[in-house]
């Protein structure tokens, strides 16, 4: 799977990192089980630190999207994300505060919302490779 | 406005100041044209680095929801946010990745979409003091 980064965003790299590793799962591009680069591996591919990389690996193997053991390396966790409801409310209050005030409609607000459902596919129902 | 600030979570404290602020903008705890403390003041009330503080200020004026002038302090813009549809989808796009994997469904998902956006009230309508 190809990183896509962006080192001129407000936003840090671990946690771009983070977010396209939840995206490829959830748009079946990693599936269950597929195994990930190692730390190094991603380092040098992405030409981003490795403790950056490391702090990424530990923050989604935290949430319980990826597991690792020291002989099969890193791989895609077949059990579900831990994400609450409550949390997501949390966030998605966020955007929705910018949205309002960006003058983006209820209506419209929902259409986004269900474009960016719709955008992912059933897990690991696609087989692309890394 | 309280400011409610979780120095444990990975997301960083200029960035929570603005979700903060955003959210109070949006959900009419704080009003256009409104004056906000000045970033000394808000330093020693939240114990944050005057550093910090000013980075979350800039942040906010580059997106549009606070104005500033040396002799009027900083308020709260008239003018709409300027966040795009696209932006929003994308950071839409990571919140719906981690509810699929956290086996929300698509219906939870606009039930909790239209939950957050229904909590917002319109901009100004509220005169609750900062």
């Amino acid at each position: 799977m190809l990183m896509q980064l962006d080192f001129a965003s407000a936003t840090p790299i671990y946690r771009q990192i983070c977010d396209q590793l939840i995206l490829g799962i959830a748009d079946g591009r990693l599936c269950a089980g597929e195994k990930l680069p190692t730390i190094r591996a991603l380092a040098v591919e992405t030409g981003v630190n490795v403790m950056t990389i490391n702090k990424a690996y530990q923050l989604l193997k935290q949430e319980g999207y990826i597991t690792a053991d020291r002989r099969g390396g890193t791989v895609v966790s077949s059990s579900k994300g831990s994400v609450s409801s409550e949390k997501l409310l949390g966030e998605l209050r966020l955007r929705a505060a910018a949205a309002k005030l960006a003058g983006i409609s209820g209506d419209n607000w929902l259409e986004l919302c269900g474009l960016a459902y719709d955008g992912m596919i059933a897990k690991g129902s696609k087989d692309d490779d890394v």
